[in-house]
């Protein structure tokens, strides 16, 4: 299963997952997207080169884009271990994995450099302390492109200043249940923070999976950033705390009913399509976090969500699919999961 | 549970039950739409005395429909024990009804006589001899109108003849899910038979259920009526049958999963109302009969689908309830069936 979900966490009954991520250039480079493959092979080179000394201990896999097949990259994408954006630039793209999955840097992304850390839960101070260590130990090596006056310069200017982008995964199935998402990003927006559907197509949010992040990098120090994000975090982590509770005590026989409906589905479905499936699973969290259900297993719903999804589900099996059978084998994944869970 | 359905039947796969009537009136009152309620109790009195000798033995018990209340009434329907029509006119009507339910004598429905054998399984003959036996009985103490050109006489032209309507209730959700009724209805009606759903509005068959019968009752006797009938259910049975294996072997995983789905839902959902109960059963019989479900209690599912129905949910908890309740305990009583099942 997913390495970097391993930990006991802050809030997991609603909070995901943290991440932060800082993007950072060379000096003598152009950026990434007008690099010719041969440039872009030469400054992977410098980047291996500068980290060897200091890095070889910290046990991590060097990996090209153009080695991959096309269901490992989109496997990597559904384990949120690299950005979709990535794999674009097949070519010129590669990535760096630490073994416990809770760094990734990704190299000739947007930027040259993007340094991710990836932590469960709400652990965003852990985050960006991890991050801001990988990033002064390759500045210590490499010359990163830095202007007094605006801090780190970046491919798109929305990046400028910090480089650092802040989010954190939520599951908020009894705000969306109540209609409340509108009026969040809203009042997020006010504040400078966005949010937005995890997986889905634009802003659906397949499962009730939500990021929340900082929109700007500019004029703010990264401690700033992070400590904003983490005090709006604990307020919607308590309106979605407080929306169940009144679910609960006001419409408790309809919400069990569909929470059940969907612990029946997936204990006995033989075909079924990911977003479905995410969204059933989204359900059986919320009454495993509700403590309708009991079976302590039901923790790692969050790692079963992901071990479903299209590529990392061909992933596991060696072999491309069609629909329908990534479909039988989804239903068969799912209800052996189930079925352990009641034996 | 509904006595009547005790029994091992013939293709009970496909028919759950056999059904005759037949109309009778007597001479000397007028029919029972143009009665005063103080003719109709002379009439039933009449009836009543001339069955005094024969029938005490028999164990019947008799009911005035102005005696129950309304959900007793509806129960009856649901059950099949009386016809709708039997409540119309509440201070007319009245019955009696066998204590093993297979044999009810219905006074003051359309005509003043109504005899109707109900089996399990498909038993057309067993059935009209049963009701044949009572019919001669009850001709050697009143006298039946009756006229050598026409046959019996009855309230409606459609029965006068035989005064006979003998029908099947058959479970054909293959042929539904293939979307063949519509070339049945047509194939039936070309040889006299008409086919409708049961419980549904109009031709809707809540739960793939089906009651096909006779439509004539003049010019053939009523050993033809049954034999004709017996032998187009037999063509339906093989038809239903020869569905059913062609959609396990050519879509057998969609089906398997439909089914499935049901027997989750049913075995977790916390409210349901009868239409979707009726339709998710109907799968899990299915289910049995194809063999993908093997727990023997399973062939006791059409007793369930009576049991669920919304006026015998309240005799039988012996109270009115709003329909949200109904949906609960009907949740509570096919949950409790199926855990028992696994147990």
């Amino acid at each position: 299963m997913t390495k970097w979900l391993d930990n006991d966490t802050l809030h997991q009954d609603v909070v995901v997952s943290s991440r932060t991520r800082i993007a950072r250039n060379l000096t003598n480079y152009t950026f990434p997207l007008y690099m010719s493959v041969g440039e872009s092979d030469k400054l992977t080179d410098d980047i291996l080169n500068s980290m060897k000394e200091n890095y070889m201990s910290w046990n991590f896999k060097f990996v090209r884009i153009r080695d991959l097949t096309p269901r490992e990259r989109l496997s990597y994408i559904e384990e949120h271990l690299i950005s979709p954006d990535l794999v674009q630039k097949i070519d010129k793209s590669s990535f760096l994995l630490r073994d416990d999955e809770k760094v990734t840097i990704m190299i000739n992304e947007e930027d040259h450099l993007r340094i991710q850390t990836l932590l469960p839960g709400l652990n965003l101070t852990d985050c960006w302390e991890l991050c801001s260590n990988i990033d002064d130990c390759l500045e210590s090596e490499l010359e990163f492109a830095f202007r007094e006056d605006l801090g780190y310069l970046t491919a798109c200017p929305t990046n400028v200043g910090t480089g650092l982008r802040a989010s954190v995964m939520l599951h908020l199935p009894c705000l969306t249940m109540a209609g409340n998402i509108n009026s969040l990003v809203e009042a997020l927006r006010k504040v400078g923070l966005t949010i937005r559907g995890i997986y889905g197509e634009g802003s659906e949010a397949i499962g009730n999976l939500y990021q929340i992040s900082n929109q700007t990098t500019l004029g703010e120090t990264e401690e700033e950033i992070i400590d904003k994000l983490n005090k709006i975090i604990t307020q919607v982590v308590t309106r979605e705390r407080n929306t169940r509770k009144y679910l609960l005590e006001n419409k408790g026989l309809e919400l069990e009913d569909r929470l059940f409906r969907s612990y029946g589905i997936l204990s006995n479905c033989r075909l079924i399509n990911s977003k479905e499936a995410m969204n059933h699973l989204s359900n059986v969290k919320l009454a495993y976090d509700a403590h309708l259900l009991n079976d302590e297993k039901f923790d790692k719903i969050i790692e079963l969500m992901i071990k479903i999804r299209p590529a990392t589900i061909q992933k596991d099996c060696n072999k491309d699919m069609d629909q329908e059978e990534r479909d039988k084998i989804r239903a068969n994944i799912i209800r052996d999961y189930f079925l352990d869970m009641e034996g």
